[in-house]
């Protein structure tokens, strides 16, 4: 056996690899087997995770299994899909058992929370990067997309935004913060909490909804695109955790939560109406539908703070 | 918009990317929905090919296109399912639009031969690396897994083996053969044909199967392996090319067809009652299964010539 093969078996043996509800036939064979049930749809995102573009090349590999399954998942987040199960192609440079070893350990603790399984891959060697093609099941025509916002809307997110790009200077080692700040920045950024719950009880409810990668007003501006209609949002509204308030000030805070990158909180647009069937979900409203075009930023005076067009990058690109 | 978005956006647009049947939403939102039809289970697969690992780091973009998708499409086969789609995860150094169009005309080819659909996909910055997960879907029960072998069986194989391994001198500049050799041991290397007919042919009548890829000898100790038996080839028996022949002389053409990975054709065992009811399938018996464990080779005059289980390694890590 040579040692990609050694290496296969050993994610096989890992316990987010053993089977679960939809899945027929797990690793070992020419391809996995999923069951759908009647009047379910199969939903499908994949990702790519590269070091030293998406991830620092020295990292913990927990933490790195942990956020590239994260990462994934949330996209069957952004549908309202149920998880299933993962592939994972893995290109790795020389590492130990050890580096595996809490690398499979990562990934598990995420599939088990997001209740999904290993169902297959391929393992070759080269500069380390990580493809994961996550898997969901969601009843037909009920996915939530992009392209349903209409005017009258309301504008929501369901989560404080801006954690994964005020953790990235402590990532990167560019900067220090005391246990208190950092602590909960850096938990975001490398154990993103895909929003699965949220996802599948906006099903019905949501007329439009994504996951926050590339930060919400750039996000807020492809649902706007996917729908045809304007989206104001209104800065006093955005909400921002206390810790990312105390590392970078309020004007900082307020920037990473309007621009930053790999939120992996979901944004969606709802009528007013089905706030009332929402009792009890973590939801902010932030701002609302328009006829028209594009994204208008709204200061607590209501002015158009809108910063140009060109201002938002990827800082997923960045690091 | 970011390069990487004109790029997915450029893959959003080729031939492949446009849908078919199976495929409920494509390319454009958080994740591709699939339909499957009430009774038939989704058949997964992953595989990567990284430059200078899998294939030559300078090679065709439209070569390397055709075969990301044959190699990954062939574990579809291999099960006996009908292909539906496919995601690309594509890392990428700095190429042009040239690269990128022929490339994505490669994809577009397999993809129509195969009746397969781009759903969506990833685009990073990184050495060259491609990722490719395909989809299909089987009647619920009925794919053909590698653990059904039974004692009595046939092994049989669907098409001449080894022409890809002898093809890697070629394409590696280590050696050069006149046209009528080179082109269809080429040919074979960068575009073979995934046997998806003859995989859904063999449902119901093959109890083991599965794609050759590390070697007939190799692949045939997967199927005895996981079915628990024994495998006997008759080496007189196991089909090599003519130009294959021509070009490795007929000890190294059967060295390159037993040993040599990378054929990406169908291996399977099934009664010898099932011959009859397989008229017109392209299909050659080689050999048979029985009690024990292990292959066995043997000779035209019925002698043991089996190799050293050291003696069969990956040619596809060895470029």
């Amino acid at each position: 056996m040579g040692e990609f093969e050694l290496i296969n078996h050993y994610f096989a043996a890992a316990p987010c690899a053993q089977g679960g509800e939809g899945v027929a036939l797990g690793i070992g064979d020419d391809c996995a087997l999923l069951d759908l049930p009647p009047g379910e749809q199969l939903a499908v995102s994949t990702d790519t995770l590269v070091a030293g573009v998406h991830f620092p090349t020295v990292c913990e590999p927990l933490l790195l299994g942990q956020r590239a399954l994260a990462v994934a998942a949330s996209d069957l987040a952004a549908m309202g899909a149920t998880a299933i199960g993962f592939t994972l192609a893995l290109t790795l440079p020389d590492v130990g058992p050890d580096w595996l070893g809490a690398f499979a350990d990562g990934l598990s603790r995420m599939a088990q929370r997001c209740r999904m399984s290993l169902i297959g891959g391929d393992t070759t060697r080269g500069p380390l990067s990580i493809t994961v093609t996550v898997f969901g099941r969601v009843p037909a025509g009920q996915a939530l997309r992009r392209s349903g916002a209409r005017p009258g809307d309301l504008l929501c997110v369901g989560g404080t935004l801006g954690k994964a790009a005020g953790a990235l200077p402590l990532v990167l080692g560019e900067r220090e913060a005391p246990a208190e700040q950092a602590e909960p920045l850096l938990a975001h950024y490398w154990s993103p909490l895909p929003q699965l719950e949220l996802g599948q009880r906006l099903r019905g409810h949501a007329t439009a909804a994504l996951d926050i990668s590339d930060g919400l007003l750039a996000d807020c501006g492809h649902i706007a695109k996917a729908s045809g209609v304007a989206l104001e949002v209104n800065l006093a509204q955005v909400p921002v955790s206390p810790a990312l308030q105390a590392f970078l000030g309020p004007d900082g805070a307020r920037l990473a939560a309007l621009t930053g990158g790999d939120d992996y909180v979901l944004a969606f647009t709802l009528p007013a109406a089905a706030l009332a069937e929402l009792e009890g979900v973590e939801l902010h409203v932030i701002g609302r539908v328009l006829d028209g075009q594009g994204v208008t930023l709204r200061d607590a005076q209501g002015q158009d703070i809108t910063p140009a067009q060109r201002g938002y990058q990827h800082f997923r690109e960045t690091p």
